[in-house]
């Protein structure tokens, strides 16, 4: 369900699927073969090719469930799973393939944000995002010397055909060996115009910063120079101001488009880490809800690296964030 | 202003106090010499020594203002502040200090999170945090091997009194140069029972981020394993679970305290980056209000690096944090 | 979609399916010949007969959906309907029904409030309401002198057996003549605790308020004395203390259970008026949405009088409120 | 403290100062003799005769507090006064003269408000309010019948010279009693565009409801034909629409100027019923926090009636709503 989405919006819904499409399990090799639809009916809010502004609802049924899947862990906490801070705090849990906890509920996400990148298009505002690193392997250099066009050109969505490549080989080798890989996204916001952004609390940096935190298996979040600005100078840091074609403009871009919580128009770009995912094909020590020490087996379909999926999901939170931001800031216009 | 504090709750205003006067300028060499008192007056919420459950306001008047001190920068953006995104925003602002910009806004915070301190002290929730790196400099080992006795006793608020010595020799000789340098603060939650934090959107980890990314001149957020998490298989980073003394525990603490947005009873620990403060006492390049180019000059009395300081407000909006995910959590019990 | 639902609560679905009988539509000769079916599918946050903590989401497929109904209306804005509010605020609509500004919204309503009820239950809050008034008809005398047990035996839901027949029969007759007319349901909440409801803006009463005041056709909100007690003396309002069984309660109940927007232990009631239904069986001047002056001639299948179907739904919007003010009540606690 | 203050704003202090002295005490005969000087300072968010964009805070030091007053009332619950819901909510409360239950946490609202209304009336929104009724004494006709410009000019605020006459007359010879009466606040908010309110929960009249029973003392709220709406056929009802000068309008406005919660650009108005103030100059029983009998005598300088000081609040909340309401629809545009 998206609450306030714009009225009168004609929505391409064969771009929402796309999106979906690139978040579904089962699109290569390297992620999980866990087959997913992911087709999804639109119930409201949609009249006549545009949004009415009433809340939009979509709905995807899950047409793969499989119950018995799961019987092998229905009592057992998966190690670095949900299972038991769910059982903490609810008392009881859906521990059908971690129920809510489950990434599956991201689909939703990539559904809204979608729709975001769409209103947002319309503004000149684009996003987009592609995997920078994989365990130890990383991209060089930064984004804008990146080829972006290779991104949806290999499994790995990753913007450099040939790293693509040696990222391929290593989450191959690492799913025969049963075992998980971390990754880093890295996410790009273009075309931002000067303002959005609230003071103190609500900055477009601590807003951005918690959607990403809040994707299933994120560590780490950082903004422009990032962990990196921790070693530099403020002399080198600093990003000096001039005027370019009648606008003020940074000569170089370690705010990473955000000054005081606030867009400056330039690019806004981030990182995001990844765990490795938790599920693995080996024997783990755990303890069930009856506090008896237990052994966890590794069963079913899961991803060897969650990154290649992340991408759909780190480009929605960041539509959608913008689009809240967007509208606040349309408020005071 | 306070809003949703508990009602009778014992407040130590000495407490408040104290934690104001580890954020305020002046304490050491290495900090501005900008003199605040930070005395503040309770205006309400407070009878008889205790919280009535009303709105608790502090005030702290600006008893050195100097609006002098501001002429020269009255209509110019100064390079890797807010003032040109405030502008873009609000086309106007106060340009005194950076206005509402100016981390002088984090008082507030300090003085929210003494509070919070000191409500959550009686669940036997506490916070600390200290600095673990300054440029290039460091802190080795885990958080839990670290010297926190050392924290309050050298001036960079570092938990290792060798390694303190050598970040204040590194930040004086910034200083001396007119420039200055990031850091890293690293903060520890413990004490935090299982089950705080909201899934999908509104985690623990997620607040916590928005929490730490909302602080003046902070750049990154990672929790747990982090960024370094992504090197990792998902064989090493799991936290297999065990029984200890009735209660289930991790082995190890990769998770950093939190699963699927929720708090396992572990320590929540994390670092936060900040980039090296904007203000240098240097001649920088920049544009004014109306697009001419100008030159900024270094005056005024700044920091030459912000982590020192930077140390109570990392606390303060971890207490903050936790403590309305406390009552939520509370609600719900 | 019902967020916020305490987890481990055994749910009746059976109840719930109830209420959402007392509220659809061909239930007796008085209200609307509709079909609606109101079967509703549970999609989420319920799992072996109990919540689960995570969102209840609840689905009424449309059975009777005839948008050939609607064919005559479809760009002309029907007097007092949202056609014309809709329109003009999102530019386009869904002319079906009335789309979003359709009662049938309402259904969702009840479901949440009879899951709110069933919540309450277990804490000794229950919520009752009927019909005291259509047209000039009023039941005489306090809610406590009523016959609360008449209430679901006429289709009016009046608590007296022969006001209800009165008002059966002027209903009637307003039918025959094309006609609709106004109500008054009185609502009443016994068990409530006192300390519910926040200072300043968030009064229990405001809430309350707000709640009425959201359903559809309602024009009016008063609990307690309300605009009777325009008309009196302090000397005669003001609800004198005393003890009883060892609890401090007021000998009168004028303030209505609330004082300064807190609950005050006693039953809370209130009058929620409803204007007559605005769609009626006569020729009515309009415009369309190019401007051009048009006879609306009422057709379809509508309800003479909304008070009757309006019950459950006043009952759920008290639960809805008084759940989400208990909770908070019960974060401080 | 006022968040979310559109920046750039010139605001006349002047004209918030004469608002609040429209609210203060001591202006007359029949409203309280109590001293508060009610002058305001300006904290924050105004720099050089413009809002910034930033919090607006007011601060309104107490200058006339006698805590001395209320030593007679600290421990004993005053009947119909909020002593007692605040003891059972926080465990303790502030006696003094109420504390945050006081209506002197109005002045607030009426800043605010003074606010809002400068920003709206550039809009051309304007807001009116004055007193309609007094005990059985109630002004006849329709708003739009009524001499607004009699309003200041008479003690009591009434639209109508001659009934304020009488109505002054009754709050003399009750206050002469020792007694208090209540009465009703009728609001008027003209040009209002259509399209304001949010569809379901956040309509307008509910906003408004809500604001409304949030203000002291009130008891009930109604719009348009409100509760005498109920009375009335669908075929009476009815709002016909027609085209005026190129513009959709209604003939008649049962509406209220609202259709399915969102303004259809006619007048928007309204009534609030307020009770009799709580304070009366005799004596009453009641009990104190020990659980024993008392006798509250009536001391200190209290109003006979409250409404002619309500009419500015009334005025203040329903500004604040709009602009609420209004912020959010541009938004959207």
């Amino acid at each position: 369900v998206i609450d306030g989405c714009p009225s009168g919006v004609e929505l391409d819904l064969d771009a929402v699927q796309m999106d979906l499409n690139r978040r579904k399990p089962g699109q290569s090799k390297i992620v999980t073969q866990r087959k997913e639809s992911d087709e999804f009916q639109v119930l409201s809010g949609f009249f006549e090719g545009k949004t009415i502004g009433t809340p939009l609802t979509f709905f995807i049924p899950n047409t793969d469930q499989k119950s018995k899947d799961y019987g092998h862990i229905a009592d057992k906490f998966r190690p670095s799973h949900a299972d038991y801070t769910y059982h903490a705090k609810y008392g009881t849990r859906d521990y059908r393939g971690g129920g809510r906890s489950s990434a599956r509920e991201t689909a939703a996400r990539v559904i809204a944000g979608a729709v975001a990148k769409q209103i947002l298009a319309k503004e000149g505002i684009e996003f987009k995002a592609c995997v920078s690193q994989v365990g130890d392997i990383r991209l060089a250099g930064n984004y804008f010397n990146w080829d972006w066009s290779a991104v949806e050109n290999n499994p790995v969505r990753c913007a450099d055909e040939d790293m693509a490549q040696v990222m391929e080989d290593l989450i191959a080798k690492i799913k025969k060996e049963g075992d998980t890989i971390g990754g880093v996204v890295t996410g790009v916001i273009t075309g931002v115009p000067a303002g959005l952004g609230e003071p103190v609390f609500d900055r477009l940096d601590a807003e951005l910063a918690k959607a990403m935190l809040s994707i299933n298996a994120s560590k780490g979040f950082e903004y422009g120079s990032g962990f990196k600005g921790v070693h530099m100078l403020g002399s080198e840091h600093n990003d000096a101001f001039e005027m370019q074609e009648g606008k003020v403009r940074t000569r170089t871009n370690n705010s990473g488009g955000i000054q005081g919580g606030i867009s400056n128009g330039e690019d806004i770009f981030f990182n995001v880490a990844f765990k490795p995912v938790a599920t693995i094909m080996r024997d783990q020590d755990s303890v069930d809800e009856n506090g008896q020490h237990v052994t966890v087996s590794g069963k079913g379909r899961h991803d060897p690296c969650v990154v290649p999926r992340a991408v759909p999901i780190v480009e929605a939170m960041s539509a959608i964030t913008v689009l809240d931001m967007w509208l606040k800031w349309k408020a005071y216009r």
